[in-house]
């Protein structure tokens, strides 16, 4: 029994009934938002945004204090929540970014999901994430990663609190409807040993023989501050300019360090104000360290260290640091490239600076504009 | 200047007015959301459903007669908007399924886009897709592809209307921001040759010397429904079973057709009720031949020729023909793999039926609730 | 304890002395031999040959009197010694060319081997090669695979003998020293069906869903001369001029059906002269049906049905049909590839004949000079 | 016209007539030489062999002051050269191991070639290599890369003489016929900078964004040993034990810095005798520093620095270090790999040892004999 186009008649009705029938039966009709589905150029929803840290310190402090870590409310977390995704908890439509409070002497309980997640050091010490029984050491500028389906829990034995970044790939998973989560079965998981990941790697392009990847992810879990300075300078010698870039990869791949989401550290030196360049694809930019400004579609944003900032896709973008700056940034990258879907451009003329970014909810208060302005 | 988390004060404020500040600031805290956005098993918003036929058919003719195809209305196609997604156009959060309907004689003009397109022909004749210059030709049971920034017009040059099945990556193009288009500066674009992918490829398992394929699809872009019939034909004397399944490929590497969806064909003999699996991602399924019945998670769909239904993700789903069926579907299933996110399993004992489904718009109404029932 | 290079003396010593110390030290002196060891251009010690059907076969006829097929003798094969490799049995550097002979109601004994294989049937008929359990019928024009590591043993049941002819990456795996070998526990292998290989390989672009390819060669054990033809046809059509060409490739990855030589057809129309080209590496041809002449660096090589000959690395090489022929090839090529070793290019001028094939060791026979005047 | 088996007669001859007429006609008969041909493992003519440094540095020093380097002897080269190779200058059947001796103020023309080279320093200082325009600095216990077709030469600016190891894959590439070679223009190439390769690989796991690899070996060409040495201090950290290996790779693929053999360095702490494993595929052995013995095949090689050894396919070999010893060495694995035909095996007892390697030319001579006893 195959399809039979004759047997039902054509419903003799006006296009206002015929267009309430589509919708009482679930259709759409494509040529009403066929502009909108597919508009010349990314049209994205993702507002770029930036979230003072100044504005998101206390707070964070005062959730130290309001609410503690157990079971049930398992992460002190922050969700930096774009104003262009109504309402939900994304930096972007593919990247989640928080900032991440671990009290004095707390510990955060061991689960496991499939979203990946990165953790960027910002502020503290003498913290560890254990990462399937690897316990590794946090300081500032580390980046550490607790990947797909890896056990992890994160301990602070120090008397003073750490703040870091969190990224994870949520918001794609929660597109890609492949979200699972478990707890562990005890509060923290077993220690095997720590900062294991690192020992197989401490020269460059040498690796133990017979070492073999994880399919999803690096096998190194803890890339520390001083291999990053390291490479910043050296690159920066070899290539000078206003902006030295690097990647975090798989050593054993170079790949990047996880499979949905680039880590990139950015250093910008001060004096000159970089190419404007877009890209396909959303990226969330920590400031670790440096002042300066970024041009974002002609809009001006400021940033000082602590300062998180998101730029949507195809947005022209350049950068200028007031002093030398760090910035560290995740991007859904590695994904568009998979689906030969990246695209990238560098403009031949600066962009023109039109405006400079207040926050939308802030325009109604003069308490809240202010926080742009220091 | 780096990050200091002692310049400021901790705000004395109580938890009311701190998540008031929090929302304020573009934060949202994650403790009173976890358990949402990290489930223990995949929570999908999509929803199973299924469209009817004879429910859409009359619709379709019906725009044939009140929509004209002409730049700004280029394609007349009714979306099936997975009711789940909140008024968005989409049959699944990654996978966007319609119906397209082309008048006698009629053409729709030659554009591009990034999102990439499948056409599965279910009724009709003399009609040809132009893909980069190449006219293919579309029969009943053809797998057309479009593929990314591919430009394609569609001619009927029959007294018959077409109508085929519209696959598309458009909601997954559209999280990642990443919808380029762009109209060819004529009408109709000029036609090189007839069914020129077909050339290279006329035996299995052998190729041109020096051939190459397109990095991002198959360079074949017209699979004919007799490769696929002789192909279910000789996996079912091989492996006999209620269920054989085909996967349409580029010959050149054996990767998916095109690379954000996979294209399927699943052939299900009467008796026997097909084992329940679930897996991540989800699928639309377009039935081409044959009626029977799935059951997903629980909830039994009923379908004869035409009907199209969705699975989303982790549902458990089974199949049963009543006469032998050919079910055309279309899955995410390549990007989950991509990104290793990719699970499936089959359930150790098969699903009970716990109801039947009922369109939930259509239940308060008799005469759309009976449109399920014949 | 580190080396140490003062702690021995010059030894003084003049030239000639020196050079002895140096041989009795297993010691060789570059500067000697610089330019004979890297030549300009590939100095291939292969030479271009050929073998002649009716030089052959009355002799494989005759080892069909003289040998039989019995353990310790498993194999009745004339193999292609190239008058360059210094009385190895090699047709080339790389490549094994030879012709096995099956007598009527023969059948020679399992075994299996490090060494690829692959057997291009010239004639007889209903013969079958189990390859693991997959009995794989023989017919004039189809090309089967036993590939690494593979049991394999080869049946006639007919009343008439079969030839065909044996290609295999011997030579490689003897410089690779890779080789390792077997025989079955019995003399002949259980069967487990027929020509399952083909099964799930019915379509072209199509494929069973699920299926995975064996790393190092094609699942598709049977190519038959239909697909063949049908292909070179379509190709033809499409393309046309004097020659076209195609590869068996694994119709899983596209990759070539065994991992360490190339299968090719090359069917030339007459009436033209090829381009000349060369490329790196070594091919063996075997002419299935047609006649014609090809020019090796200048030399003419007529052949005919069932004749054999082998190109060298750097050789230009042309070719042309007095009718329309077939011309089955392996080549090393997918090694050279694999290395980035692989070039190859056209000349711009054809290249002149300046004489015609006659083997080195006929020339002190006019019974065997005259073998090539015919 | 397609291939007749009937129309030649059977050659009515005896057996040696029979061999004889195969002879003439340049084919050779499988069943007298299967079980060479195809021996059950490995039957390798590659000998186990030692070249003593003492033997050698003698006459590399001798050769420093009898050759020249000038165009036609480019390169002070000593080649060592396996006795079972039949007189060929090859240390297997796949690698080329050799001395290169730089006297002071000497430098060694520019070239390039398709053969891949690695120099591994033994002793010296103040030479550079330059390869394509960067100007490589060499020490002892740095490897320098010269890949496939990149213009090298070599220059000492000191007043001492350098000795290295040189390792290439010349005769895997003379066996695929596969090797050019050009002189530059001039006597040197022009220099671009100093140790530019290195600039963008200072930290583990971090890359310059945008970089991409060569396709056919690592943009590092210089591997520094203090990253050598840090890599196996870390090592040993991490896994004790007697033995810690490993492998020289490309930074941006963890693929083998040159495509054709593996480089890899083997730390043996005192103590504990290796266990017994053989693999497919020869390796060259250069002891850095420490002295030890190795158990190849049953037969005891002493070495201290400077020694070289090779062993071949399938042999057993052990290893004992009477001091902290570093053994450099490359093997034909990679290729091995890329074939599917790499195999390993550690047997389950240890290996007797049976004898004691004494150099079959040595043994004749007192002098010479007395060579392998210190």
């Amino acid at each position: 029994m195959g399809i039979d186009i004759h047997h039902t008649h054509t419903v003799e009705v006006g296009y206002d009934e015929f267009c309430g029938a589509l919708a009482a039966r679930d259709l759409q009709p494509l040529w009403k938002i066929a502009r909108q589905l597919m508009p010349e150029v990314p049209l994205p929803t993702t507002q770029a945004w930036l979230w003072k840290w100044d504005d998101v310190l206390p707070l964070a402090k005062r959730a130290g204090e309001l609410i503690t870590l157990e079971r049930g409310g398992d992460r002190r977390v922050l969700a930096l929540a774009n104003p262009g995704l109504k309402g939900l908890p994304f930096t972007s439509t593919t990247l989640w970014g928080a900032l991440q409070y671990l009290g004095p002497h707390e510990s955060a309980p061991a689960h496991r999901h499939t979203p990946s997640a990165i953790r960027f050091v910002l502020t503290g010490s003498g913290v560890y994430t254990t990462v399937n029984g690897d316990a590794c050491d946090m300081e500032p500028g580390d980046l550490i990663l607790t990947p797909i389906w890896n056990w992890h829990d994160h301990n602070n034995r120090s008397d003073e609190p750490m703040v870091w970044f969190d990224g994870l790939d949520l918001p794609l998973l929660t597109t890609l409807e492949s979200i699972f989560f478990e707890n562990h079965p005890d509060q923290l998981q077993p220690v095997e040993g720590n900062n294991l990941s690192e020992q197989g790697f401490a020269g460059v392009g040498l690796r133990e023989m017979g070492a073999s990847s994880p399919v999803a992810h690096s096998p190194l879990l803890r890339y520390r501050r001083g291999e990053t300075e390291r490479t910043l300078e050296a690159l920066h010698r070899a290539r000078g300019g206003a902006l030295v870039s690097l990647e975090y990869v798989n050593p054993l791949t170079g790949g990047p360090a996880v499979s949905t989401f680039a880590c990139e550290m950015h250093r910008l030196y001060p004096g000159t104000r970089t190419p404007t360049k877009r890209k396909t694809g959303s990226s969330v930019y920590v400031v670790f360290q440096g002042s300066g400004r970024s041009v974002i579609n002609g809009v001006r944003f400021d940033w000082g260290p602590g300062d998180i900032f998101v730029t949507p896709s195809w947005a022209g973008v350049d950068h200028e640091a007031y002093e030398r700056a760090d910035l560290f940034a995740i991007s859904d990258r590695p994904v568009l490239q998979a689906l030969h879907l990246y695209r990238e451009e560098e403009l031949t003329e600066g962009q023109e600076i039109s405006g400079t970014f207040v926050p939308l909810k802030g325009a109604t208060s003069a308490a809240d504009s202010s926080r742009n302005e220091h």
